[in-house]
């Protein structure tokens, strides 16, 4: 840090350390999968690279949400797990939530909107947390899970602006720096920015001469329009495929990206269907929208990572099959 | 063997031994990936047992048939390679002997029906394969594939009925094996049988304890009907969504199934396409229909499988994503 840069510090956020990341690590290990890396010959030369994917999509509930969960469960007191956790969130991080809390013994306040998909209240329902239905906008997602909060003295868990939560979600590049030796580029997608600044941040500790670099829809590119201006701009009005990429930064995640990442690149939305189907159709991964935005980033951009080897986070595969149509011939 | 039995025996006919499954492991090595295995909670509490996915649809061309492919090419003389290798199929095999052809430097040349689908011809066209097509019958594959023989000297490489091929396919179970200890059971679809009887002889020589279990669409139930009668009935105008199970077994894979497998199970073609979507949507991978056959038959006979440690050979990955719509909501 420059002392006296006009620039945002992270110096005044609370933000892990490796040893911290290390810790989280060793504490999720039973709870969650160390997921598979997979390769593919025929994205490689699509791509004019080598590609690792670290495969999220195998992670417990479908995402590496729980890592993050997980860990910061995990380190309720026994008190504090006696009065529940409290999210509000219609995507992963609800069923991790809910996951980790079944694990951890403790219950889960779950409040959704009620225009949520069945499928994700009902798998949510099967881990049995207890969910709260909720007008769909932020304020009214808020206010509940603050009644909660104040009813229960149950302890809310973010789903990104938390330390313990980013400690969890840094595990996944943790595992791929193991498993994959020599990488030039780790690429992984930006929404509310919680894997994001943990894979900088484990970059930044292990391996400095990792570049990290961040795919985002254009449709809510929040964190490009923040890094290029230098100050936190959340979405207005976000919309994309990428239905887990809706969130802005917090201040916390900004501070960790603004210092540690790269840079962002944006994709359309059709950018992002053709990325996912390659993957789906070569790699036959099953993977959701958000997935599939750092190989669309890296096919944006060919003449950057032509020739490097590069990490891509696969971060989840819960898809709505019931819109893919599949007909008997 | 009972000398004098009437049973049908394998012992003059020409199958591998363990040291030549062994050879073929180590021989295709350097061109095939070793699969994952992954398991899945929820389709595990599904089934009530311990479920081992062996991927194969994470393979080079999508698919196990890499494997026994490349063992029987690798094991051309100069001259064989210099004349090239031949074959007639529309699916997985076509892609495998191509691709593998390429890795040894030889030419291949594809018969396939003028109806394949584009995306089938395209990806063998890709691997530098040259195509000729015939009209959709067996008798004019065959008849096409007899001229090129004749004419190119081009070695003929079947898909199932031949003891290299077998052995290659048989590697599928030996990395099995070494992946996850203390198996009941291994289950693997049945169409020529290739995959089948490899799995039944590895099995049979590195851990007979380990029942061998096949799964075989209704609609081409040919093992089925074989094993019941106690001798070869092929099927006639099969049908079902499985694709790549319409061939029926040779006398050679036959006389293996028949002495080391333990049962075929029959399933339906929606019980196969629920298989499918459980897969898909719990597992995230994305396969074929015919690798979703063994876990249709697990899901047939809950009782047999009870709590029991059960390998899952998924075949192949390998399935036209052009028949799902996915909608851009």
């Amino acid at each position: 840090m420059v002392v006296g840069s006009l620039s945002m510090s992270t110096d005044n956020l609370d933000i892990p350390d490796l040893n911290e990341i290390k810790e989280a690590h060793a504490r999720i290990k039973p709870f969650i999968h160390k997921t598979p890396v997979i390769t593919n010959a025929s994205i490689n030369t699509r791509a004019g690279a080598s590609l690792f994917f670290k495969c999220e999509n195998f992670q417990r509930v479908g995402a590496f949400k729980m890592r993050g969960a997980a860990n910061a469960i995990l380190q309720l007191s026994q008190g504090q797990l006696a009065s529940g956790v409290v999210t509000h969130s219609s995507g992963n991080h609800a069923q991790a939530v809910a996951q980790a809390a079944k694990k951890a013994g403790a219950k889960a306040y779950i409040v959704m909107p009620k225009t949520a998909p069945k499928v994700k209240v009902n798998a949510v329902k099967d881990y049995g947390a207890e969910i709260t239905f909720c007008e769909p906008s932020l304020e009214a997602r808020e206010s509940e899970a603050n009644r909660i909060i104040d009813k229960k003295r149950a302890t809310f868990i973010h789903p990104f602006d938390n330390k313990e939560v980013i400690a969890g979600q840094a595990t996944v590049s943790l595992e791929l720096l193991q498993q994959v030796s020599e990488i030039d580029y780790i690429l992984a997608p930006v929404g509310g920015g919680g894997l994001l600044s943990g894979t900088a941040l484990t970059c930044s500790y292990m391996a400095p001469k990792v570049k990290v670099i961040a795919g985002e829809p254009i449709g809510a590119d929040d964190a490009f329009r923040s890094l290029e201006s230098g100050h936190l701009i959340p979405s207005i009005n976000p919309k994309t495929i990428a239905d887990g990429l809706l969130t802005s930064l917090s201040p916390r995640t900004f501070a960790v990206i603004k210092k540690h990442v790269t840079e962002v690149i944006t994709v359309g939305d059709q950018e992002i269907l053709e990325a996912m189907f390659l993957i789906m159709e070569r790699a036959k991964l099953v993977i959701e929208p958000s997935a599939a935005v750092p190989l669309a980033a890296v096919l944006r951009k060919p003449e950057l990572f032509s020739n490097k080897k590069i990490g891509i986070i696969v971060s989840g595969g819960n898809i709505d099959l019931s819109s893919l149509e599949f007909t008997i011939s």
